[in-house]
């Protein structure tokens, strides 16, 4: 049986992203009643509203899911208390050392899986006790490493240094995108970018209409100054690179960035002045659909090329 | 068949990237007789050094065989002639329009293939009748795109928009990186950094054993202002890096680069100032093989990873 759908007892191994502005409710439990593993996104909630989330999730399915949590988030320690309180039962943490949370939730019967971007990372992960490392490469939408190792290249050379169960991310939002990213040694996917331009996505239309109109070299990554994030090339974006190409300090960075622009742009549909994060399969979004189609889709077409592939000659 | 074997007439979908500094006789012909496409870089090469290379080549193999030419070249048109007179079977352009030249060579019973970094240039391609395309992700070493698409996301795109065959290169080293690329769409896989390293290649020894030691995060794209270049993080990479961000001109850029960095790096050995241009899956290469073992080994992989997958069950 494949790992990590045993780990979180679902029945695809397919992870939905926990984005900001994206993943609520509605999107998690559409991912997680559809045999997928739904993940709030905790990076764009207080405690209280995330709480809220919880709440209606466990309404609205009785399947697993989990909370995504940037580690760096200044109200962790009241989310984590939210977290626990209200038996979620799978984490996933990101930007941080997983040494500080792993077991702490697993004590409280919490499954936990980190994100990463380069496998001296993952290995720290499965030395702190986690049952999962993410590991994210280059084309991902949003937060993204320094090292800028993409998919191909880092998927092969985290599996080189784990044992845990691996889940690969980044540039994956496809049936035949899921098989390469298993033939390179993942155990499952994480898929962002195709789950926020969905129906039950919590992002605004404006930029889910927007984002079906992109194409290969739409995005690219910014902000390196600061944390560098995947971003579509909109006006806010070109101001951005204006100021880097000037040889700006990070102050300056910090500056023009201001508060709240991912809200700006990704909720509240500002396309100008807002930070709209996405990834390079944007390119191949093309469409609005509800989540279980989205699905059914990517299932039927990995069983296809699957099928196609094993009827192929060897070399 | 495979389209790839079969429109080069050889035995395994895997060319060796046409690389400088790297691709001379003894490398291209040991991967013609070992079964994959052998090409000659001509982009390091004089015209007179090249005929030189491509007589040597014939004496040396039977087999298929080509020559990756630059189109940027000063001296095209004399590089042109040599592979019309010497009666090359095969040319792989790159870094210019595919109009130029691509009728011509065929006139001449020429096979050609060229290189591209987008899926408008990849349709580009086939409008001016190329036999085949390459698409080149952002893992890359060496020159690059700069809309910075990675392979996971080009392979796809690029294979929605055209029908002729179709090369993924970039982040392939190993034969579950070309079945992933198999997976993405690809009808065979160009080798690069995997071939640079190995014991026919033309590179210096210690450009070949620092290669050896690089990890995750070793290489970046660099010369952004130029031409785009994924290079080993070096001293000359940091001069150039300082430069950036300090908000540099393109001149005062080409004033640094100055002339044969990369003959000085990859062919001289001068570890710190020169131009090393290698790929990301660098972080794979942990030793310098016989290319016999190289291609002997990826196949084998292939076909286990494939044999692997193909007994998993379905979803």
């Amino acid at each position: 049986m494949n790992r990590i759908c045993n780990l979180f007892n679902i029945k695809y191994p397919i992870i939905q992203g926990g984005m900001v502005w994206c993943s609520g409710w509605k999107l998690a439990s559409a991912v997680s009643n559809s045999g997928g593993l739904g993940l709030l996104g905790a990076g764009s909630m207080h405690p209280e509203t995330l709480e809220e989330h919880i709440i209606k999730m466990k309404k609205a399915t009785n399947k697993p899911f989990g909370v995504n949590v940037p580690l760096l988030y200044p109200e962790i320690e009241k989310i984590m208390q939210v977290v626990i309180a209200n038996e979620v039962p799978i984490v996933f943490t990101s930007a941080g050392s997983p040494k500080k949370w792993t077991s702490q939730l697993q004590s409280h019967g919490i499954k936990v899986a980190h994100v990463v971007a380069s496998s001296v990372f993952a290995k720290k992960c499965e030395d702190a006790g986690v049952d999962a490392v993410v590991a994210e490469g280059f084309e991902a939408g949003g937060h993204n490493g320094r090292e800028e190792t993409t998919t191909m290249a880092l998927i092969p050379s985290v599996r080189e240094v784990i044992e845990i169960p691996l889940v690969a991310a980044g540039g994956i939002a496809t049936g035949s995108g899921m098989l390469a990213a298993m033939v390179l040694g993942a155990d499952g996917v994480q898929v962002g970018s195709r789950f926020a331009i969905s129906e039950e996505s919590s992002a605004h239309p404006e930029f889910k209409k927007l984002v079906t109109t992109l194409s290969e070299g739409s995005t690219k990554l910014s902000l390196k100054k600061l944390a560098p994030t995947r971003l579509v090339k909109n006006k806010f974006f070109e101001d951005v690179s204006n100021l880097e190409s000037k040889g700006a300090s990070v102050t300056e960075m910090y500056n023009l960035l201001g508060k709240g622009r991912a809200k700006k742009g990704m909720f509240e549909g500002d396309l100008d002045e807002g930070e709209l994060e996405i990834g390079q399969v944007s390119a191949f979004i093309k469409d609005i659909l509800p989540v279980q189609k989205i699905i059914e889709n990517v299932i039927a077409e990995y069983n296809q090329v699957k099928k196609k592939l094993s009827g192929e000659a060897e070399f």
